[in-house]
């Protein structure tokens, strides 16, 4: 079989995975693994820990499943903080409360895992095999819960070397290497890319743009990308967004930019903010590129609507029951706005994304999907989100501090029609 | 006055000193400061604090000395972690101890400054702004020692940011832009470079080269940088080297890298590794393209030789009174060698970093630079220290855990001639 | 319909044929054609003349064929030399023959039309429109044979702008842009690419490699490239080079680099010599980059091998139509080292170009290749012409000076067992 | 001594004069000379060529200075058109005049030495080798006017390779290389550039730019250079533009861009038209930068008033004797709008380069340049032609045409106040 980049992204990785990494996986006893990672921490210096490192990363791609559960129960068994120094810190601060005891007691908190992933980390290809590690971590932390600890460490130092600062944006277009567009391609999950003459149909146009934050470190990895569309007005369907059959519009022409995909492409970096800082950027930089763009929103998915709607909390009457196709919007108006999670955030992701950076939930359309995956998510509804610079400030402080929904008044009105009945049944899906 | 990019330089970073510091201050109360400090941290939204950490910035520049002190002082009154939490957690891991409460407890004495300098860091410049105002921070330590505790803080922010995996090596020549040049003719403290034809002397010919370390957000700014020369023997005297009358060799038939000058160019990144890496690369970028090379040496000051010699440690005697210039080389032996620093290290700051990374001390070099300041430093007298690849793992390993310091034989046995006299009197400089 | 840069190449270039080269097309007088021509020629200003030029560009794509053959009639009938001039020239030299006679020949001997496509290749993006404007004027010759004469003009110039100097070589591989690699898979001719899979297997594995010319006024656009196959022998057969079951291997173990695919892309550079210097180029960085590589073959096709078989030259005997298969391969040789042009040259035109840039032939593989196009084109025959340095300097000499062609001994001796007779039947396909 | 970039230059070229050149110097038969322009002409292929075109390139750089005479005369002795061929040519097309035998003389009149010219640009360096060459023929054809013939030659051929479309438009700033920086300060003859902080003052402020042409084959050598000061004025002395002392301005805020200093870099590329081209290309990139700007002046020398103002020519009165100093601007505007050379063109090499290109002369500046060059040149009077887009077009037309210099109305009025006195003594040196 011809070896490709996608396979050798994978061994560069760490390699899991399918055929290759059988393959290469030996038998390795549990003592020499401690006894690798006790080296690496034991040694003093840092440039000379860089091999180390290295042989503790080509020896983690040789386990196999259990053997790498077991590294990661070694860090969280034997590499937290060192116990007896931090009794004594924390009495010492308990006795005498100050800046120094607590920096004291900050210190000797610190887990000496943190030091294992930090030289990992200074190996060529470090960084990569840290978010890859990652996802096995979560992956595990089903069957122990434990490992969250671990994984808060990891995580901390993954905030700190994904750091905005270090984000690169770049604009993907025809131009950029097949390299990293295959990767766009194979990332796409909100609607998938078919080929390379589908994805041609959306970078390869005037009026449609693509945009992702890259890492120096992940080289041609993106970490997060979203499609953007350059229209005329706000849509209200999928559809004429995709198809290949449109005419373009020059790009100046345009006056709303429509943020009709958005993909987090790393589950190794679940739970670091990106998406906000992307939007920021790209907002910035079509602005200064094309002055006659005045609105920016978003054509989104609602993911958990349907399942909300033939969940038991659906406040489903005789008539919406009835009139199915006419009662989605209000109750799509009010499941956006008025149904949180125990944290009083909206219960929809999306949602919860969107309006925590400050948008406003500005349209709702149904009928806008029309595919097998649009249909069972939300009955092929759709909604905009919209990003008005004079107010995003304004909503995101509501939301953080109090949980306010921003909504139009339209759909503020439409979600008080909709009178709550927790013990209604389902409503059946519209024909 | 005609602005150039020095100046600009100065307003991009923190603007501190001089005219232009001067002329943008402006009176700015206690409370404004406060008030925008807190407004920064109690924002909850990132993305929206990037605006506000801008304005945090631009307002630190407009601030007087007094005025900075007082952020420093602010984020450590007002800024450490919650003691109320902390306290909790603190009794907690007591009463109970386990990876549990011990992550909580590390969460809890996590101090809130640390998410200052984070967002100050996602502004466009706030690396560098950081890291200029690391340099006032640790300048305040002399008057304010308590800010150790936030300078802490800081500088394991900039250990993250700073790792070797974002450091990039570039080969400075006469290809590079003069906005990186005249960096290095500034930073070069070791043998200075007195303008452009000396620089050239040192990067645009075949058997000179000059390597540093950048960060991707700090631009054309060296991080450090080692200027290497390719000879055919270890060199005993700096002004061959210099020189600008000698015939230069093809580099192919070199055998002998020397390291002859090694600059830190940040003070704001004091105590984060970067020269041992540095040196690691460049051997490995050097063995590369010229196979030929077969020995890596430094040719080195001893900057604290002549004060230690000056002061009431030397072991000197009669006899060494008697014959001040040959007695130079036997004393610096022991110097080196012998005499160390309360932690156990060579008191020799040169030494203690070459020795620490598992060089080998190979030559002494009395006379071997005639400068004023070599003379000042050491009566001129220079030593080279060898990285052998064989040995530095193991040199680094004992240096390390038993504060072994690696010698030439040679070396050992001129060390053991000296024999310590603590009361002596300071040596007469040789003629 | 999406408009993608398939479309807007050709609207770049001269944007001729198809719907929007319809729809662009307007009536254009015969006199205003003139009348632009004659504008852009009498000004004298170069610089000012650059509008003019793109006038005439613009004008000439909204042209329909009748028009554009009027243009170039135009060029031929009135932008010959000034013809009182050259007459007055010619005969003073023919009077006064000598050095500033002949070079005042020599000037008025210069047809006007040069500096008509000299401004024209001043224009942003005059050059590829040339190229592209060449295509049509060849396309005219087979009705309009006097513009041979105008097509000489051009030729020379675009001699001079495609000179090897200013052509880089470019290493195609997976980081390239998908705007290079679409026109890779496009101009592909002889083993067609079956979409962006088919390519990756030619350009994303590590024993294969793809070399192309660009010119730095045609930007993405390849003029000739060649494709690379590293082997450990020479191949009999292109079904396992093209394979995509395959293993690869590690390129340092090859020790033979076989050229399988040549393929020029720009037919408006038509007799402008690229290939020898690419092949050139190409050994010389394979040697450099991998120096076990020893051997340099290619897998070339005979493209005319079975139409001379089939014609009435072909020296078939009973035997020979008795065994077809057996007699394939010395038919071949002989065909390919004896049969000739009216210029004494080899008739077969991939002969021809390996045989004069001094390769010899080295083996002749029949059944090599199975697919519609070999067996129209050879019954299936492939031959291995081989660059070995030390003798292409004599090969070529002995080609260019006596029509000599190199062939192994082996294939010598086949091509002597073939008995030449004129008046034989064609050959059967062998089944 | 140390080699630097500068002497690898000269190497890199031809390497000839200056201590260098003598060393490498050896005797070198004609009849070797001679045997090499043979073979590398005889030879007919193109690739194989490249070799020999190397060897003849090292050889002439070998060559003393008679040597290299002897290889001009011998590509004008032997290996012009043939003169057979040529006869026959010129009788033909005599006899039957028209495209094809216009066509059959085009080609016998191209001496054979183009091919030689040819074949040496195919080498590494050979384009800047023939720059050179050509500077060295130009300086024989003093001695050897006939050599004029081989020029024309040589100087055809960089026309087609120098042609406006190769060359790029570079920025030249602080963030250039130091190999181009000094080759700046090197080529900068109008206003002397005195060292690196000088420079500096032109490229590393907001309202100064610099612009220079560079060719693909010539690397980091610029070809042409423009100085631009940003301004809210026209200036009417060079002194305040280089000034040190002066407080920029923000770009945005500029009206006017002068350009203060024109240098033509390669001597042996003279009468190859790049200063207009790169004026346009010029004013059109600072309109679109910054819009604000609406007048583009130069500030001029005008190097050859003060000669013509001491020579017979000049029409000096009593009046004018009396008051030189305020007879200097309307004598310049005489001399520049009505002083013509034997073509009907401006006698002044500045004004006829300006006014050709379409400029009107605008404003007359005495006192403006006090140094010595400025007050040996011209009595330290400057001016400003003007680039009006508008009129641009139409002042080129009719100065080509009917050699009109289009002038400001007061400039016209003054000169026409100058009554010429052909017999008039020179006018004294203002005090």
């Amino acid at each position: 079989m011809v070896q490709t980049s996608v396979i050798n992204d994978l061994l560069n990785a760490i390699g899991d995975t399918g055929l290759f990494g059988e393959r290469r996986r030996r038998r390795i006893g549990r003592e020499e693994v401690s006894a690798l990672i006790a080296a690496l921490l034991t040694g003093r210096g840092e440039a000379s820990s860089t091999e180390r490192a290295a042989e503790v990363l080509a020896t983690y791609r040789d386990l196999d499943g259990a053997g790498r559960t077991f590294v990661f129960r070694t860090l969280l068994a034997d590499y937290g903080p060192d116990t007896t120094a931090l009794t004594t810190a924390a009495e010492r601060y308990l006795a005498e409360p100050g800046h120094s005891t607590a920096k004291a007691l900050q210190r000797a908190a610190l887990p000496q895992r943190v030091e294992f992933f930090r030289r990992i980390n200074n190996v060529q290809g470090g960084t990569q095999a840290l978010v890859a590690m990652r996802c096995e971590l979560m992956d595990r932390m089903a069957h122990h819960p434990d490992l969250w600890v671990v994984d808060d460490d990891l995580k901390r130092l993954l905030i700190a070397w994904f750091n905005r600062g270090f984000l690169t944006l770049r604009a993907i277009d025809w131009q950029t290497s097949a390299a990293v567009l295959e990767k766009i391609i194979r990332y796409e999950s909100v609607h998938a890319i078919n080929g390379w003459d589908d994805l041609r149909r959306r970078i390869d146009v005037p009026d449609r743009k693509l945009f992702g934050f890259f890492h120096p470190r992940l080289g041609d990895e993106p970490l997060i990308f979203v499609e953007v569309a350059l229209t005329t007005q706000t849509p209200r369907a999928i559809g004429p967004i995709l198809s290949g059959e449109r005419t373009p519009i020059r790009p100046e022409e345009a006056t709303t930019a429509v943020f009709y995909s958005i993909n987090n492409c790393q589950e190794g970096l679940r739970g670091i903010s990106l998406g906000n800082f992307l939007i920021k950027q790209v907002v910035a930089d079509l602005t200064r590129d094309y002055p006659n763009l005045k609105t920016f929103v978003t054509l989104s998915p609602v993911p958990t609507f349907r399942a909300w709607l033939e969940g038991p909390e659906a406040p489903l009457t005789d008539e919406t029951r009835a009139t199915p196709e006419a009662s989605l919007a209000p109750l799509a108006a009010h499941y956006l706005t008025a149904v949180k999670d125990a944290r009083g955030r909206p219960l929809d992701p999306v949602a919860r994304f969107h309006l925590g950076n400050g948008a406003t939930l500005a349209q709702i359309n149904p009928g806008a999907d029309g595919s097998a995956r649009g249909l069972a998510a939300s009955h092929g509804l759709m909604v905009n989100y919209r990003y008005a610079l004079s107010d995003i400030e304004a909503n995101h402080e509501a939301f953080v501090n109090g949980g306010a929904v921003s909504a139009a008044p339209a759909i503020a009105k439409l979600a008080r029609s909709v009178r709550p009945s927790p013990d209604a049944a389902p409503l059946p899906a519209p024909v």
